[in-house]
């Protein structure tokens, strides 16, 4: 019998520590062994002239998911997960979002249905928590961390979703004291539901008043309020979609202030801008998402906060809503900008554009593009004992990419269920030719490997503290001297 | 007929900008001449080696008001004005607050009735608005200000007062539209409730927990917050009785990246500290207020802030409630401090603190006194074109000080209708011996010589944005290209 | 015998802290009454319809100076002062400049000379300190302080001229202990003579250049230094013509932070930009200054930092060198920028220019307008007991100004002794048609009716720490809690 | 002929991005394999309830050089290298330091004299420039880099080493061309003159007082300063042995934007305090070093810097200078703290002190800590190619821990050549029991394996800016628009 079941040989090995020339052996869907000369395998890649890095792990995206107007995404566990692989990934985390009357083993219920028998890759679930209540909170949540589904997310924003200051406060407490990591939309809904107001008012409906109505400011209070109440009850905070400058400084400097503080950007803020909304009739709807596409100079300090780790992950945000009556254009032909549903496509193309952009371009290192794609979300979301890395006893989740590959990018060629990318056109150098997950072939030269319901759902370990660590009095019990010693 | 009522003659004159030997000249109640050897006139006062000041000007008091849990202030407008009379002011703008159910109309009627009959020096009102309508926002308001009434209140906390992120919003357009200036109490309403339940919960109810109950981070949050909804807007804004050095330098920081930010503190952030609410028994119920007392660190802060101008006011926020079944202990003996009335006497003292413990220590300039305890006021409050200087054709509105009096506080020597006095026992070096209000002399050694009604009411001028011209667009405006275009 | 020597009847008169209608008394070369129907007096100005303001106090201007480079500038004090005159000034302070090799009392003797005998208004100097020896700091400077000389000027640039930071330490100390107050030039000298030596290897010659010689950041790092080292030792300190948004910002920063720390710009940089050094041919020559002129972003940082307090002096820092031999073009008609003497013209134009571009706009009120051009500088150069407001005993220092004239600007119609000025065919709304410097007219009708010698020397009082006391601990004996005591 | 040299059983293995369990198998100096049941080799190590970590990368000490007094080190290259293994090192970067006289060849002809023979382990320089000649930096500085040497310090202070600001620009500009990476020790030279000056003129020469005469405001003004220069010409920079907050904050702010900058602490300032010099006697003049110890919020401020990544550095600054004629004492017995030898020992210790304090206690992961003590500094100096990982083809430079074993530290127990160690006494928990180079053991069971001369010298890379490309106008460019395009 062989010593392995699948050697890579040739390639370079690329984790987010060091790079290196190996050949990787595969046994039992983990990695075995990292060498030279591994050649006894029943399965033998050739990677030369290629890099072998850790599949990608996307952490924000909506699939088979409702969205808060009631409204199904285009994506299923299946063509999710299938794009996702074409991609160069090999684990996602989508949403399983409690609609209001729903409790969370209801929810959790729901997705498991969904996503087991489809997924043809890894997978697990953030929360999405409308309904706060006092069962929710002692039972249930701690409940679904117990069971590794330790993350979740709020909002503080969308009437129909929004959590109150107080409430967030009891969250964020539970979340610490269970172990959970707690996710943000940080957007202010005063602001956004004011400006909206005034636009329509004034007859400015088109798709571009969308960006208009929530504008940066709205961002910067949102993420500086979201700090101090995490930092009140001192507890891990994670703040999505970050797309303005004073928004990820205020994160990092949280950071520098020993909070648990953490932020993402998502590739439509380095690489779009709100003047695609303004493409010519309804066209800008298919860039409508929030927070909405900003400007260049957007663009640049996206690129400097994930290159200073300011901001630590890198997701698409992939929310599929197709550019016909089903998704964007459910209210008609001219859809006013508030009933055109958020949210840009994009699962597949967040690695390739951060490697062709990014690696290819000298912006960042290989090194960084893995840290990116994969080794911090892992990390982040209690993943980081098994995913994130090429190393012995860990997942056999690979991607090799073949950085001489060109793509043109259409939406024909995506694999996912819409019928427009935002990207259409754009010109990609280096793509995931070969996508290895638990040892399983998935993606190759191409082709879909794998089959619906090949993804195991992956228990998640809780938030880790360390690094924050000892523990400080939280700011709450910093007020007086008698103060001091209350909690 | 004697060309002067009254002459002052021989004292130090000093305005905020400038400080001589003059005697001065009062007819028809009026400023009417500053010269040398003004003997010719009815009544003259000999000031040598006093200082001759305008008379205060105090902005934040609460009066013949009722709270929001409806209990009445122990002083209605004779006490009221009488002690600040005794404190060196002659003019006072209380608040006019709306009990939910109330019209505006209906509010200032009432207070008019409790005003007019009783003051016995210069008034007007700042609205406190709780039910910020429609009709009181399109019309109420807008016909307030034009009577003169162009300031106002709005509350970030307490239940029944608190304004929403989007109510707030319309305030400060409607506001800015109207030439109105909105003051706010910014303390995070989440927090403090989030705090108070966990206190309690763990039976922390003395009067001290109070001062734990309300962080520091609160008002930094909200003060922060409150400055982007102004700023996003391009409407003024003032922030009440800051109490934290953070929220004082947000405050200073915004005027320099040139928004109509302005800031508020008040005697007992510089005096006193939580450590007072330690007291034993109950007698630490006397000291709270909110935002509560803070440490000896803020106390140097506040100093700071009012000498590089971050904050522009020092005011008393005097609110009167005894210490008796009426007011403190009116839910008993021990009384657990979510039940304590909230504030604290100090009218008559706000000046004479500063005069002693500021003017006389060197820590500021008899000028710097005059600014902040009349001047600024006067300015920002639409007064500046007839108070706040000895200015010819000016209210006649002047204390003399003698810097050589000494004084012992007590509670007996107030002339409020208090039982107490947060200040017991101090001793202040220097005391306005003689008060004057258009040209009526209202205190004079140590004797009221008005009487109830001989006050008028000031209409003011409107929020003047000279200096923060030309408007600028708006925050709301400014985010996107096609968006600066819109408002 | 009249009672005044002069009346000025029918204005409006205007100090940093109130607007009132007034006729002033002038007797004996002061302020002697203020009131109304002042009829008495041998003469009588009629002011109605015009405004009645302090004379302007001008703070930063070379007059019979010798530059660095030995370079006489084209005013003297006859010259110079007339210009002044004709713009509104009462009081100029220009720099008494120690020539390396010459003592201070020789230096004073020097000025002494050049101005008692032809100056036509009030004068004092700042003197420049080169050669800051022991005598200097020991004997020599202590001296000029006790004459009523207490502010000097010192440099972080030019290798004749620059003071190391030790040496700057024992300035900024000697300063403290005696009184005085020092000002700087602050630009880091390595970064302008590094740029320098660049474009010249690269044949960057042109006036141009200039301006990319020396670059913001130059002038940033040198105001922070200034404030470590001022703070370093709790000392006073006034930069001189700030030009960036980041320097005005630490300086204001500073003193939230409790610093005497203070900062002055000038027209320049608010009214010009670096493309008019871009002018055709040499014609960039007149505009060259240091720090130059910079962009349209710095014009509207400048007004927002004089509008918020950041800066406190608005002065000329006229720096007359005619467009010929004598002074920008000495070395030729195409001097490289380096031989370019620095400076522009603009005593006469000060405030005029922000007379019609911030009053009569709306950009600024009345009371500011006094504030900068006059009050400030009265106070902080120790004049504020006699000058920079209309009050009675004060200096009869006045500037009647026209709101309704309207002025064509052109170097022919400037009195100082040049051949342009960079404001030529600007059109000003406003000019002052009459000024009183000590009682005396010295210009009126747009003629000059003082004579050369007329005007006085200002002794001046020492610094006045008041408003930054009680005195701290300098930040040098802060380092441990063995430290703490030892200064 | 066994596969493998040596195998490491049983251990877990942890590189900065993912810690595992795996067999370590080592091939002719390189790490050959990683995998499960590597068993067949000639010599085997069970590392079982062990970790197995890169070998410790220490780049910041002082070994077998003349300090700028003139003074030997008590260390050469074989006694500073021991002790440095047996603290779990595996390549040492001392200062190969240039005395002013002295070229650069001869510099390093020299240094290469002292270490080849000596060094037990892996070896690199830093150059330390103290005459950077024209010759220095056109030539010699580039062949040095070109030769491998790719970094080098110059010094902010220090009559004898001092750069100007001037220089520095030069300096820093040929390093950003050449590939080299710029090291500063910054502190402002004349504070601690001038406070040196203050103490001596009073009589303070006890060692407590060096602490008082390097105030932390020298620190910080430096290091902004060194961020202004190094921003104004886009080049990379270094700070190290930072001990202040405010230090570590600007660094990290200048990453954010954009700029090159990092920065190093040691353990002095997170374990040791400025009480630590006011020990009895002259026992202070053990703990003498500059920066100085500072205080018990300093400690918690490093902390919190490297868990956020404000600092990536953690080096020991070994300065080995014995207490007695030879070091400390060389003039007398109770020097004055200007005589006093700078600088503490502490080579061994460095790793241990962090594993002990931080990986045991839960302050940071085990993955931070080969960050910190091997990958990060592998990275900034070049050889994270080969050095700062366990990845197959890197060199096989192995630290493995014992987590159970507990260390009393004496000066007896350490490997240098120094007669006491400032940490006498801790109680360490976990030791580097085996430390292999390159393949060889160097030390095992509490021995020396290895004997002079065994070390090699490393070639390193040049400093790589990929992840702050693409490169930008340096600041020096931006001035003006037709400043833009120049260089």
């Amino acid at each position: 019998m062989a010593t392995y079941d699948t050697v890579i040989t040739g390639g370079t090995v690329a984790n987010a520590c060091a790079t290196f020339k190996a050949d990787v052996g595969i046994k039992d869907g983990q990695i075995a062994a990292l060498g030279l000369g591994l050649g006894d395998a029943q399965h033998v890649i050739d990677a030369r002239g290629k890099y072998v890095l850790p599949g990608g792990i996307e952490t924000h995206c909506h699939i088979a998911q409702e969205s808060s107007m009631g409204m199904m995404t285009a994506d299923d566990y299946f063509t999710g997960s299938v794009s996702a692989a074409f991609g160069g990934n090999t684990t996602i985390v989508p949403f399983a979002a409690q609609q209001r009357g729903q409790t969370i083993p209801e929810v959790l219920q729901t997705y498991d249905d969904r996503a087991a028998p489809k997924s043809v890759l890894d997978y697990s679930y953030h929360l999405i928590v409308t309904d706060p209540t006092e069962v929710a909170l002692k039972k249930d949540l701690p409940a679904a961390f117990a069971r590794g589904i330790t993350s979740f997310k709020v909002f503080m924003t969308y009437d129909k979703m929004i959590v109150s200051d107080e409430k967030f406060l009891d969250i964020l407490v539970m979340a610490r004291e269970n172990g959970g990591l707690t996710m943000v939309h940080a957007e202010n809904n005063a602001m956004i539901k004011w400006m909206v107001g005034r636009l329509l008012e004034r007859g400015y409906d088109a798709p571009k008043y969308h960006a208009v109505s929530h504008p940066a400011a709205a961002e910067v209070e949102a993420v500086r309020r979201g700090i101090a109440l995490a930092s009140f009850v001192e507890a891990p905070l994670l703040f999505v979609h970050i797309s303005t400058d004073a928004g990820a400084r205020a994160i990092a400097e949280a950071r520098m202030d020993g909070r648990m503080i953490f932020g993402e950007t998502c590739p439509q803020y380095m690489f779009l801008t709100a003047d695609d909304l303004d493409r010519p009739g309804v066209e800008g709807a298919k860039f409508c998402c929030s927070p909405p596409l900003r400007d260049v100079q957007t663009q640049t300090d996206m690129w400097r906060h994930l290159n200073a780790g300011s901001l630590q992950l890198y997701s698409s945000d992939h929310a599929p809503y197709r550019f016909d009556k089903s998704g964007k254009l459910s209210t008609g032909d001219t859809p006013p900008f508030k009933t055109i549903a958020n949210g840009l496509p994009g699962i597949e193309l967040r690695a390739p554009l951060l490697f062709s952009e990014g690696v290819q371009t000298g912006r960042i290192t290989l090194e960084q593009f893995v840290a990116l794609t994969a080794s911090n979300a892992a990390r982040l979301f209690g993943m980081g004992h098994r995913k994130g890395a090429i190393a012995i006893g860990y997942d056999a989740d690979i991607a090799i990419w073949d950085p001489e590959k060109t793509t043109q990018v259409t939406a024909a060629g995506m694999h996912d269920n819409m019928d427009y990318t935002p990207f259409e056109g754009w010109e990609l150098n280096g793509w995931p030719v070969t996508v290895i997950n638990q040892g399983r072939i998935i993606v190759d030269g191409g082709e879909l490997k794998a089959k619906a319901g090949d993804g195991s759902f992956i228990p998640r370990k809780p938030f880790d503290p360390t690094g924050f660590l000892p523990p400080r009095a939280p700011e709450m019990a910093q007020a007086t001297n008698f103060g001091a010693k209350l909690f």
